[in-house]
């Protein structure tokens, strides 16, 4: 399956005192690149709650490798890593140009609005793993 | 009508590469603070937003006087300076020991959950002004 | 002079328990807009910093018109309303297609890394009222 | 070792369109309850980063058992799970009452200014060990 790449400059208010991105913006940044592979998908993530589904984020692992500074432009590489029956996990490499910045791991669960696992719909299944 | 004051302790992440609080952050800081105004008044946001009305900010002016830094412990006070039918404007002003930090106001209009301008509640208009 | 308008993608973390955008994060959206408005200009908010000196958000306002969702395509349009020697203003109005989202201004002045009044730099000057 | 607990009251703008916690601000919660635990051990962060030296977040792993919401009062609980020659592990357990909420760790490397691994100071250690 092929990686997806989201493309984002860091913004002033994401930098901290240390001069470099906050740790906990990477959480959003990542999140932001797996709404982007959804959408190349063709699954809008804004339709798949309005039909009553979640991807709840169950766990996640970040590692840093290299900090990223205001106005970096970053690459943020998505792929999926492992589809469960009501889960699915995602890969993730970030990089400035060749540098790597941070890389780790995200897993997503399928909930119903009242937080109850529920199987992905076949639908979604079938263009997640397209 | 006497003021509140929420002290609140700045965080790491509410710094950015110039080494001081980020200007956006203080918006939270009022909001956290206005929240903490109201339990003191005997009305929990919380139980408000369960009866299926809001709160909703429809205007800010926020005036930056002197920067504050990480771990800083900030006074943020708050108080009613104009209630209307269906609006609430709060004045502040934000302190470390008695340097001003910020100030300004912000204004609040009473809605529905569809965003349908609602009077306030009497009781919650009541525990307001008292 | 001609405005800029910078689009901008809704992200799931601006969202809040009312299922819009939280207002805190407009001003975020501002700033970023900002400095894309710089940089359209030939002025690189990171040169700016890196020459010494900076853009401090001294005063803002915000008025907010109407809810954003997540995923919304926001345009956010900023112009220079007003240059003074060591200050600038910047004007502002947030629409999603022709809906008015939020609108209003954002007061800088150029200060030292120490936080002290300088003018402008002549350059920048220029550049900004191109 | 002890176990410290910083008690946190989620805000508003910390929500998402779930309605629950989005799960980055966890991300700073524990940050926060790692500042107040080296406080509690004598250890001042602010003082340890003028002194020249960062404890720089190298790895995050965050599992999400539960949603928290709006006005909830958590306990994070934070330990010194690992002390190295220049890094050091904190686990974390968050919790609403008794319900658990999300547990993880955090690794941290002792850096210069300019991100080199250097030791952790003797004081420090001694500090943090005892």
């Amino acid at each position: 399956m092929t990686a997806f790449v989201e493309q984002i400059r860091v913004q002033f208010n994401e930098t901290d005192a240390m001069g470099v991105v906050h740790h906990a913006n990477y959480v959003n940044y990542v999140e932001r690149a797996r709404v982007e592979f959804l959408r190349a998908r063709g699954l809008s993530y804004r339709e798949i709650t309005e039909r009553g589904f979640h991807l709840a984020v169950v766990e996640i692992q970040f590692k840093y490798r290299s900090p990223a500074h205001f106005d970096d432009l970053l690459d943020v590489e998505v792929s999926l890593s492992h589809l469960g029956r009501a889960s699915a996990d995602f890969a993730f490499v970030i990089r400035r140009a060749q540098q790597l910045i941070c890389e780790g791991v995200t897993k997503l669960a399928c909930v119903t609005k009242d937080a109850k696992l529920r199987p992905i719909p076949e639908d979604a299944r079938q263009l997640l793993s397209s």
